[in-house]
């Protein structure tokens, strides 16, 4: 019998959201020293036998709960480079600035002593990376860009400035320059853009 | 009588430097959760009176030494622009990849759960704002940059593009990406720069 099926009654996709969400905040508020099995029940509204039914202890809760929420940027194939770069700048903000941003930057401080950390941190730098390699390539390829162009450039200047401006928002206007993310991605690879076209 | 002349004898200032520094790797590596007394004796070397000695606790002895050892940038006024810029993004990039880069990326994951964190994060991220200023403000004086160029954006990227450098950099790394890190500041600054100039 598979713990899905424990007592026969299905388990409900609603609780599993409810307990990953508070995971992915208790790491991201008190990071892994702070993480309990105790505390994230507290925070769900569960009792702590909800957990045990799903996960063996809190290393696998932090596992499941970062490999579900953290699922890195995508690609997206716009057909212009100005607005490929400008979706991935918008992923990079909203991956900072929304509900599971705190465990992100968390992660990125925490990787090397997190269980699986350095590979839920390299799975979302190498999404990042991926993205802006095939958005340079098909911006050369279209004649968009420079044959010479770099990607490392360009990734560390827009990742680095989106995420930049997310981490100097004080927590009281955080909400703030989320609302403002999306112009903010446009005015900032308009920006580097000027320096590679 | 005060602490510095305790017994008649001097501090000595090696001893505070090897506290000091310990606190900051312990606060790095750490966070203020794994953060006490005991652990900073162990990794100083030192016994718990020689720190009650100077500090009368941990949140004093922490922020003692956040505020002695991450003393942000300083604006460099070398008479270019660019040479201003690369010696900012050089900053950066030490600060983080140095020996108290640990305990600044710590600090701006839990500046807001840290005795005085967010004052002393808030200090380091002005610091970097007011060179960008006197930069810029420079550079559009002797008419080397457009009298509309954005501090904002040459900030984001230079400093964050410095910043994602240093994270990206895996542990195992960091000392390789930390002695390419002055050729790396002047391929960042001549990258942005071609977009302002």
């Amino acid at each position: 019998m598979s713990a899905g099926t424990q007592a026969g009654r299905p388990r409900d996709p609603e609780v599993d959201e409810r307990i990953t969400r508070a995971a992915a905040e208790l790491f991201g508020a008190h990071g892994w020293s702070g993480f309990s099995v105790d505390a994230v029940a507290r925070r769900a509204g569960v009792g702590k036998a909800s957990i045990y039914l799903r996960w063996p202890n809190k290393e696998a809760l932090l596992v499941a709960a970062l490999a579900g929420r953290l699922s890195g940027v995508k690609d997206i194939d716009t057909g212009s480079v100005r607005d490929d770069l400008v979706a991935l700048a918008r992923q990079v903000l909203n991956a900072f600035l929304g509900e599971d941003g705190g465990a992100l930057l968390r992660l990125t401080v925490e990787a090397a002593s997190v269980p699986a950390g350095q590979e839920h941190l390299d799975r979302f730098l190498q999404s990042q990376a991926a993205a802006a390699r095939a958005i340079v390539r098909r911006g050369i390829e279209r004649g968009q860009l420079g044959p010479d162009t770099s990607v490392t450039l360009l990734l560390d200047t827009i990742s680095g400035g989106a995420l930049n401006h997310a981490l100097v928002a004080p927590a009281r206007l955080r909400d703030q320059v989320a609302a403002g993310a999306d112009r903010y991605a446009e005015e900032l690879v308009d920006f580097v853009l000027r320096s590679v076209t």
